[in-house]
């Protein structure tokens, strides 16, 4: 902004007495732009079809031993160079993959974690002595401070998105990364105990006592996802931003699946595209299933089965399905609400779909 | 971490593959440190001997109609180059200064700021229509989206630490910010009302209906607070890590003045030094009055009158005062209590106090 | 208590005082037991053998015309003469019976009222313009403030347990009553729309806003209640003292389906006897399904299928079943819990089994 | 209601089905008033012209080891042969004297009781081991629970109303009373310690750890009191039904002083009649100061200072203040809110005044 000082200042004064607080690790906000509001994220794809190769040649190529989790990080390039790569300023949306027989080893950590499973079977999560077996679409939580390893005892790699809020517990400093005494925890509860105890619509076990400002439920089973969907879908369009859409919750509360992120199945029907509205919260998208197209701050986004892609923070959105698809769904909404920060914003203008000024085609980074 | 691959790979390969991921705007994760706990954040303190040159200096040099808000920002060490200046990675500690005469004109924005007056007189904050006049040691709240300014009515500059959110809203990608049509908001209730209705203690004014998750009051005067905190030393120590340390709340709710801003006085006695301990969140102390010294991280930091300091999330922490000293406190545990990531511990070993490792100067940004 | 007087005061002047406060509408403490601490509800069982042929006698010759509702209140002796029949302090269980072509009109009032369908079909319940047609054992919603109403479509009566918080509300002296403008409401919604809606486990609909301290949910359909409590009872024995129970929840909140009365399904299998304990709150037993006995207060109370029985507040109480049987449950705990009154205590001695006194008879009102 | 039967029923059957439904312990809803919503309470005064000889000739004549406390219980007429006496339906208005020298032995119960200064001084409430001395018009704590006696070291009797929840604690069949093992429990605080701790307007000491629905303050003082109302004046007229009226409040969450009861200090200047509302919740009003009157469902109510009155739960009421006036005021609201059961209506007609149908005059208890 301002070079020029006030009256009976000089530049060379003005030199000084900037150069004066740098030494003294200080800044002029004057010359700093403190509230800017544009966002660094910027809406993006990662297309199936350049991932699944290089996962499969990570299963090959990248042994267990030499990595924590077989991942691979998708980076959104607004905030390349700015930090470790991420989806947003408060969240990663990663591919991980594991091979037959191999298992990831116990560990625990402040940040939250889910799994939302890609490909593949046999392969089970446990969380605090339960394990489930996962298959595709299923929703998994790994809470904050929850002991959790994988395992794959089925005869294929199973892939899945691994979706966590790292990049808000590390601006919060509030990181820490535990190791298991063994490799892997004992198993100490029948298998999917936690759905059987907590899955029966509306009806707590009153003998159990749950703690924590995260679901119970391990593993949220992407078959009664899905009936719930279709059958729902026969009696109403639901939200006319996202279609038929709902909130996976914590049934102790009725609160969001996890304290930092809400977690979401979208149905979305060929022949009923939504109207945009923008909102505070950046929003990771995953296609479970189907076939389709979003508009992001005017530019178009075509989306097959498998790809994941990011609306940023406060950008206009509206979707639009080729064919029956299921979009699963998570962003930091539920920090944005506790801080008073929500606000949302219908379009009004255009019957409520935006001008496409373009189709999205990626540009990959340059060698 | 790994280099080489599986079996059955190459270099050649591996280089390759991660050549194809970055090409995909994909990272591999186990080339990443993801869940580094190492703090950027340094313990730093910045003397009131340093700065309040510069202060005097911006006020003579720096004409208001050349900046927003005439504000140097406080650099914590640790972050420079990794973004925008800030104290810690969530909250700015900055001072402002403003001439007699002169108006910071009124805006609003996402971000929650409060105010701790240094020194001056004569000058108001106004919010939402509301002004008040402050004094030395006052704490002033202008929370998130309400329309606030200043103005000096006396013969003397002010000068007061600005503390912001302004890094985790930003994070958050959750900021905006406006101007109001005037310069001035125009003023329509008397001055302090808000202070005459909300502060008398435990008594609430039933005909008001305050809404937001930030409190009513305006400015908590600093004789009230000084008088409590002294009449409460003669009764107790406090506690053992902060001694007599008193919360501002929000009388209607009890909670914290800010949805993400808890603020603090704390009176430290000589010959009463606490103990250590370290929790998550990182805290800015500012010298209102005294003289005295904190041990942070092993590390001594000696603070005069008005000198600011920052312990970073999860550094331990301890305090000496040589003479009768007042601290304004402020961090962001609402924040990381609000979203479960709240952790803290005393230290046990020497009776609660560490090794001082050597003592702290500063080490001034080379030119 | 006290008769006499303190010194120097005679009994002729003890006497006279005690009229002159009479006659300005006080009353002596000394004189009063303020704090009597014996509950006045008692144990009782009502046989469904007894009432069984009083209700279709009152489906004959009780004409709807002539009532509000057909309903039949089950009075408990400890209350009897003390004002209006009911079952506890707080709660009424009634049973209620309707013809195949009778309607019950719309109305609304203050109260919450629960029902549980004992016989019949093809009767509905209405409630804000949705209709659900009722079965054997489920558990059906109208709370405090919703317009409802009954038919019955099919080709035989149908009865049901109404229980209602109407002497609660009464001595809150919150009650009102309001007919709708019409005999019955409109139907707006498709039957059972709000089942499907909230029906689905852990799965929260966006687009919709539910407001109010209820369940949005109008019936809990026995059948699922039932396969979730055999489903679980492979699994755990769950509660020492209630066995297999399952808190029906308002699933926007996780907490009970009204704000006055938590209701629960509690499945018994022989062979596995309860133990004692007591808390603060007396309670409502509907025998769904299948036959046994409970110790109330070390007496034993034999029940059978479709009869209904009280437990007292801090009366102790103990279940054992013979053949598999399910208890709907319901009490007044959450106003307990808001108000801070909850106490608990399981039985110590004697392995958690009480002695046991005598076994019930029921005691007819003398003519 | 009915008493003729269904088409082919005659008189004869009905009775003897009547009989046998009574004879069941059974009663037909049709035959009882079951959602009756005419209060049971009326509007009253209790004068302190009558009551204050009483008072001191109990004192005389009453000694204290013949009661537990020597009380006089202000008793409805609308309630008079319903059970005990009381001021409404859930709580008890009463005066209790102590005399020079005096204890009240400690005890404790599931009730929770205030105290409002009247007359005397020199005695002391102690509440969990901590003594607060008391002046006329202060308002004392003592919560569901909590231990607590009162002793008067002073020269003169001293006298205050006793609010407690004891019918509803009744109702709820939640009561317990206990003595403390000795005769006064140990005082093992600073007197008003806790006032000190908490009464710092909106400070709150962070090394205390207060639990409980309960202020954590004993006595609220008038002198802070009035002095916040005749400031307030000066500013505001307050609430338009109300006057300048302040609800004591629990520091530490912002809510009611205690789980069940809400209480106020209420100032009416003269000159600023109020106008007409009504809502659930039935409130009693004691005169701190002043003189006025209140017109209560039509009916005028002239007050003088030490009086005590009741506004049946929707009544409508206004007031008048001949000289300036200051009220206390206690009502069920927490409860009323808490379960949903909070209505409200402002008179609309007449500028919301009531037409005035006469003047209340006692009518004493025939001999």
């Amino acid at each position: 902004m301002t070079t020029s000082g006030g009256p009976g200042s000089t530049m060379e004064e003005l030199a000084l007495f900037y150069e004066e607080v740098r030494r003294n690790h200080g800044a002029a906000l004057w010359n700093t732009e403190m509230a800017n509001t544009t966002p660094d994220v910027v809406p993006y794809i990662w297309k199936w079809a350049d991932f699944k190769p290089l996962m499969y040649q990570a299963a090959r190529i990248v042994p267990m031993e030499h990595t924590e989790r077989r991942v691979l990080v998708f980076s959104n390039p607004g905030l390349e160079g700015k930090g470790r790569p991420a989806a947003t300023t408060t969240l990663l949306a990663n591919l991980q993959i594991i091979n037959p027989g191999e298992i990831a080893k116990t560990h625990r950590h402040a940040a939250s974690a889910l799994r939302l499973v890609v490909e593949g079977q046999g392969a089970y999560t446990a969380v605090n002595g339960e394990r489930s077996f996962m298959d595709p679409g299923d929703f998994i939580t790994t809470p904050n401070g929850t002991w959790h390893g994988h395992g794959n005892e089925g005869d294929v790699p199973m892939i899945w998105i691994d979706g966590l809020d790292v990049p808000l517990v590390s601006t919060l400093q509030a990181a820490y990364q535990e190791r298991y005494t063994q490799d892997q925890q004992e198993i100490t509860r029948p298998d999917d105990m936690s759905l059987r105890l907590y899955g029966n619509a509306s009806l707590r076990p009153t003998w159990e006592t749950h703690r924590g400002m995260h679901s119970p439920i391990i593993n949220y089973k992407f078959e009664q996802t899905y009936e719930a969907l279709t059958r729902l879908a026969q009696d109403t369009d639901g939200s006319p931003h996202d279609g038929v859409c709902l909130e996976y919750t914590n049934p102790v509360t009725g609160g969001s699946a996890m304290a930092t992120m809400a977690c979401f199945a979208q149905l979305l029907r060929p022949g009923k595209p939504t109207t945009a509205h923008r909102h505070t919260g950046g929003t990771i998208y995953h296609v479970t299933k189907g076939k389709g197209h979003s508009i992001i701050d005017g530019k178009r986004f075509n989306w097959d089965e498998k790809d994941t892609f990011v609306v940023p923070s406060w950008a206009y959105h509206e979707h639009e399905a080729d064919v029956e698809s299921v979009l699963f769904v998570y962003n930091d909404t539920p920090v944005i609400e506790k801080l008073g920060l929500y606000r949302e914003e219908a379009l009004e203008e255009n019957n409520g779909h935006q001008e496409i000024a373009g189709v999205f085609e990626p540009v990959p980074v340059e060698a």
